[in-house]
């Protein structure tokens, strides 16, 4: 059992130790991603084709241990050793997927990854940019990259992320702090109109806002992926939708992740995108502390606990 | 020539009197609609299938008298029994068509009609909110019922505007007065989950709010077509995005209009659609601030002027 960070005990990968009665689509032994937006297959939402929500999944509470009902930890809690989950929470994946690297399936990479390709659908030689160069945003610039934008803008205030960056397929990588004038007047500038496409992996009002401006006034998307705290509200200038500007969000990437994630998962082992270049620490679970140290730090992208 | 309301001046139709050196689209006698979103057809919004604007039209004054430079009224000025208009900034139509009809077709008809089928691209069987009842809104109810929505829910507090909106299309309509809750959970209520389209052609922040929260969380489509006042800000909790909707704005219903206004109006002559319900006064030209009074009250949808 694997499990990594952040989003403490949320994203994880690990082997079936039993199956209750009634459960056909996986046997002990399997590997398996445990999912947090599940699929229970029935509800309005799972059967409808464009929406990977579901209904049941958002009522569901699970009994984890002696009968005793134990609260869950964003629908998966996998900072454990053993787990009790629905068969419609899990995914079976391949065989010979290595669940130290695969683990970052089950949320950050897949998120990233499926905003470019299933919310904002970038289009082969299109300009993209990144706002924040955490785990997701990272996987997002390796999203564009896969879909063949042919300029991917790194925006970040931490430049020692941007050797990462490029490595995964960022052209260009500027400091908002460098400039004088809003970045999205830099990102304007650099690019005649605006982007193609925008996304926001940060969680700031001020980015949000900055990641809409930033797609050209006609035909840009921007994707936003970041959370405010609850709550929070923002503020802009509808006349930036007005003039033709798509503005969305998605929830994990807009995947159907039952369905999903085990293709995700093959293409992986096909070597089609990398993302094992995001795991940055791998450490046992007993040096959990130094794991939450790294995070507090901003030393690691992802640091992955082995159990 | 003709002239309607509202947007003093914007919506017109008129006959062609005469032609400058160069032009070889059109000739005298030739019917045309000026287009307030013309394409120059070279720039790279132009070149861009997807895209509305024209880089030059936004750029462009006009020498209409005397080699006197005169400003132009949201680029049009229709509001004249002559003007002088560049080539492409005008699309010629089917000479059989009745201009005191298809004078909506420059703005009011099209935008309302086209942020359904471009823009919100409506599939058959979904569900769709309209708020406002005037010209746009009413056409956008038009775009709905030929995009085979199969519940248009049309949402005003004005009353007396519900017989035309049924006679358009609307399945049901409500007057949020009549509610204690807020429209978006009554909509919410009403269709299970909220509805898959929504459109905000009124121009006030509180239903722009409105209408992003009444489209379903996952794959809800809100379309915003109303104007608030320049430099006005709205404020929304991001979390209506980040659950997975869609919020966009539209020119002109996203119409290349010098390409899509003649194909617009040919098939108003096969009766594909019939926005000549929307216009409820036909007024000679000297008869103009009756018509301005009818706008002031409330009383008229749309007031065709005749030259």
């Amino acid at each position: 059992h694997c499990s990594s960070f952040p989003l403490s005990g949320h994203e994880g990968a690990g082997i079936v130790e039993s199956v209750g009665e009634g459960v056909t689509s996986m046997k002990p032994g399997d590997k398996v991603i445990p999912l947090c937006v599940p699929q229970c297959g029935k509800c309005s939402f799972c059967l409808n084709p464009e929406s990977n929500f579901c209904q049941k999944s958002q009522q569901d509470t699970r009994s984890l241990c002696k009968g005793k009902q134990i609260h869950h930890f964003l629908w998966v809690s996998t900072f454990a050793e053993y787990t009790v989950v629905p068969e419609y929470a899990v995914a079976k994946i391949d065989a010979a997927a290595p669940l130290d690297k695969v683990c970052l399936f089950s949320c950050g990479f897949s998120t990233g990854y499926g905003s470019a390709i299933n919310q904002a659908k970038v289009k082969p030689g299109s300009t993209c940019a990144v706002f924040g160069l955490g785990g997701v945003g990272l996987s997002v610039i390796i999203g564009c990259k896969v879909a063949g934008a042919s300029r991917i803008i790194a925006v970040d205030i931490n430049k020692d992320k941007f050797a990462k960056a490029k490595q995964l397929g960022a052209t260009d990588c500027i400091n908002p702090q460098d400039f004088k004038k809003p970045i999205q007047e830099v990102l304007t500038e650099m690019t005649g109109q605006g982007v193609d496409y925008s996304f926001e992996a940060i969680g700031k009002a001020e980015t949000m806002v900055a990641a809409l401006a930033s797609c050209n006034m006609s035909t840009g998307v921007c994707v936003m992926i970041g959370e405010l705290d609850s709550g929070s509200e923002i503020s802009i200038n509808p006349t930036l939708l007005l003039t033709g500007r798509t503005w969305k969000g998605s929830v994990l990437g807009g995947w159907k992740m039952r369905e999903c994630i085990p293709k995700l998962v093959s293409s992986y082992l096909e070597k089609k995108f990398n993302p094992d270049l995001l795991i940055t620490h791998t450490l046992p679970f007993d040096k959990v502390n130094e794991g939450f140290e790294l995070l507090r730090t901003g030393k690691s992208i992802r640091t992955v606990l082995l159990f």
